[in-house]
């Protein structure tokens, strides 16, 4: 690999709370990020990229996602949750090949890809398929095989997510990392609970987990265990490895004091709890007691889109106007849960989620030259506010140039929207 | 004016709730979609415009904005209403001039087109500059110079307002139309509010003002007179004229009952009201009962954008959320608000809001051709809850092709977005 400068850019690293915005170039050698100011460097020494008019950011993290899920997009909206998921979402997925999932999987990492996304978090079956598709887009992603464990196939699944982690751990240049992942507390009783804790013990993983999404499940749980969900898996030794504790939209003041206790990441996923009618996650107080905070888009079924500026922008106005207070959850904050504490929320801090030297070269550009972006009082309100996943005109991934003007490198693009589409179709018809 | 034919496209026409999609071909003539369907005309007759994997739309409409706030796009964002209109938004704004408002409002204009706004209603002051702006940008608007009550100007405003719509109704080849824009109940004292009602009477035009808007607005008025804001002007006559009705975030089972038995058009802005923190409007109450619905972005210091699918997808999602209820506000139901509903608020519906044979040729084409609209389940989930602002390929507007293939015509986007954003500066210096 070369050496990659991006000249006379906007730089926002997110490393610190100051937000300074700084113009310079920045220096990528193979997979870092191994200078930053203004540099000396000419086009015989380094590939140039133009920053000029752009902001560099970190890329993007979406916390939690289920990307195959992109071929049930339209397929079943404005539902209450059970028929949507009896009727319309688990016949569907009844029917998925690794096929469909690799392409479903191909489809997400182009939008996201376009929308400024380096890193997603994902869980979701025929994992391979994902893995490969991580691998072919040159994204980086934390794998999880759900698992639930009621079926018959519930320790099957756990020897599966064993090969799967024994497989794909560090694969693609180190940019695939993998979990388990134990679907609810509502699909996993408490002794399986307890295995997949102790195999995450054993292959040193996290967990991967949705934990008090509804009100409903916040209610069987109780009215079965006598907890809430959050109480019952602390108690069942969930929290003794690192979490990723996706929602956590019904939470008692116990259950935060719990969570800001323990090694947890949570991710928010607005879009997924405002369409659903799940409820609104009580973001104020998670911040509050400085829990680690990332932002999700959720499965393409209950968004419908991956597109992470939309997922932030949501985050920062939901809460004002949940909370009645327009102060709650200020641009930059948000712009932090979409970088730095996603990377936390996926324990990848210490590569990814800000531009600093020596931090893998995860870098976006976003274009600045849109009359939405103008004036320029202040770019991460203007960020925050009013940009569009499209602003997002290049990506660099482990120091690959992924995207570059608009376009995506070395993936074919018509083919993946041509299987995709026909490939979904197979799955309602 | 010559003949367009926007030929093999997917028309979603918006005339009545079948919602059917039809793939054909739809003749435009001077200002009027002439006719739709399967047509042979070919390139000497008329200018083709092809619309393969595109979806024509009728053009959206943002019912309540102030364009030129452009300008403080970004300035002050994340604060408590009282400060941030004390301390930052009216200290701006007392620094206008006729210059900044052109400026803004052609940097609106241009962010207008190209996410598919055709036609906005806006309340602002040097207004002669904004219908300057309508007639630069091909645009078509509905326009009303603000009046307040309260200040030495209130009755010099008035005259300004006469003079306004005397000069301006019905001009740009019939694309501006003129109210008077009476701020709001707490801006504008009863008396005043009486003239202005009988002012209308007298030059039959309809009201645009803020109504109900804020929690403490209801306390206030309901605490100097007694009554709801609803009820208050109510009283004093104000629906003996159309209404355009910003906002009505608080609403009493009363003020329902009177909003549904007169000529009003509600605007609902459901960003702002996040953002401010104003509160959230009882949308599905007002759709029980019918009244006429359609959507605005408010202006840009509180958005921060004018992007009108970005507004119909928080529509869609806020009241989900709010009510409970994923099924409320299904994505067709919100359309209709973005395109005819809007159009009945303005009380357009005869001339815009449907694609339909004699109704005014305001179309956009949306690009259905991004992986984040692929598969194709669902065309209008896809709209409401996938699409961006920058998926708007095209738009055409009284007739006139305003935007082709994401470049719009006969602007200067640089020197708009130079001018917008150095005057912008000036205001907040």
């Amino acid at each position: 690999m070369g050496k990659i400068l991006i000249k006379d850019v906007e730089i926002l690293s997110m490393k610190d709370e100051k937000r300074e915005i700084v113009v310079g170039d920045i220096l990528i050698e193979d997979q870092y990020i191994k200078d930053i100011g203004k540099l000396n460097y000419d086009s015989s020494q380094v590939d140039i990229i133009n920053g000029k008019n752009c902001l560099a950011l970190p890329g993007l993290v979406n916390c939690h996602t289920h990307v195959a899920m992109t071929l049930l997009r339209g397929y079943a909206d404005d539902m209450e949750l059970m028929p949507w998921l009896k009727e319309k979402i688990w016949p569907a997925e009844e029917k998925l090949t690794g096929e469909h999932v690799y392409w479903g999987s191909m489809l997400a990492a182009l939008e996201m890809i376009k929308s400024g996304t380096t890193t997603f978090a994902d869980m979701y079956f025929f994992m391979d398929e994902v893995a490969r598709a991580v691998e072919d887009s040159g994204m980086r992603a934390v794998l999880s095989r759900g698992m639930t464990g009621f079926s018959d196939k519930a320790y099957k699944t756990m020897e599966e997510s064993k090969t799967f982690i024994s497989t794909w751990q560090g694969k693609a240049n180190g940019r695939i990392s993998c979990m388990l992942g134990p679907h609810a507390p509502y699909t996993c009783p408490p002794d399986y609970l307890e295995k997949v804790v102790e195999l995450a013990k054993e292959l040193q993983v996290g967990l991967h987990i949705h934990l008090a999404e509804t009100k409903s499940e916040f209610n069987d749980i109780r009215k079965q265990y006598g907890k809430t969900p959050i109480r019952h898996v602390y108690d069942l030794g969930l929290f003794e490895v690192p979490v990723l504790a996706a929602h956590c939209v019904h939470l008692t003041e116990d259950d935060l004091d719990i969570l800001q206790q323990v090694k947890v990441g949570i991710a928010h996923n607005p879009t997924s709890n405002m369409k659903l009618a799940s409820g609104m996650a009580p973001i104020p107080h998670i911040l509050e007691r400085n829990i680690v905070l990332g932002i999700g888009t959720d499965g393409a079924s209950s968004n419908n889109n991956l597109n992470m500026l939309e997922e932030l922008h949501l985050a920062a106005l939901l809460h004002k106007v949940s909370w009645g207070d327009p102060t709650v959850l200020p641009a930059d904050r948000v712009l932090e849960m979409g970088t730095l504490g996603g990377a936390k929320v996926l324990n990848l801090e210490k590569e990814i989620g800000s531009i600093e030297i020596g931090k893998k070269a995860d870098i976006i550009l976003i274009d600045l030259d849109k009359p939405h972006l103008y004036p320029r009082h202040d770019l991460i309100a203007n960020i925050i506010y009013s940009a569009q996943g499209s602003d997002v005109k290049t990506s660099i991934i482990d120091g690959q140039v992924i995207m570059k003007d608009y376009e995506v490198k070395g993936l074919d693009e018509e083919k993946i929207k041509y299987e995709a589409n026909r490939l979904a179709h197979t799955l309602v018809s």
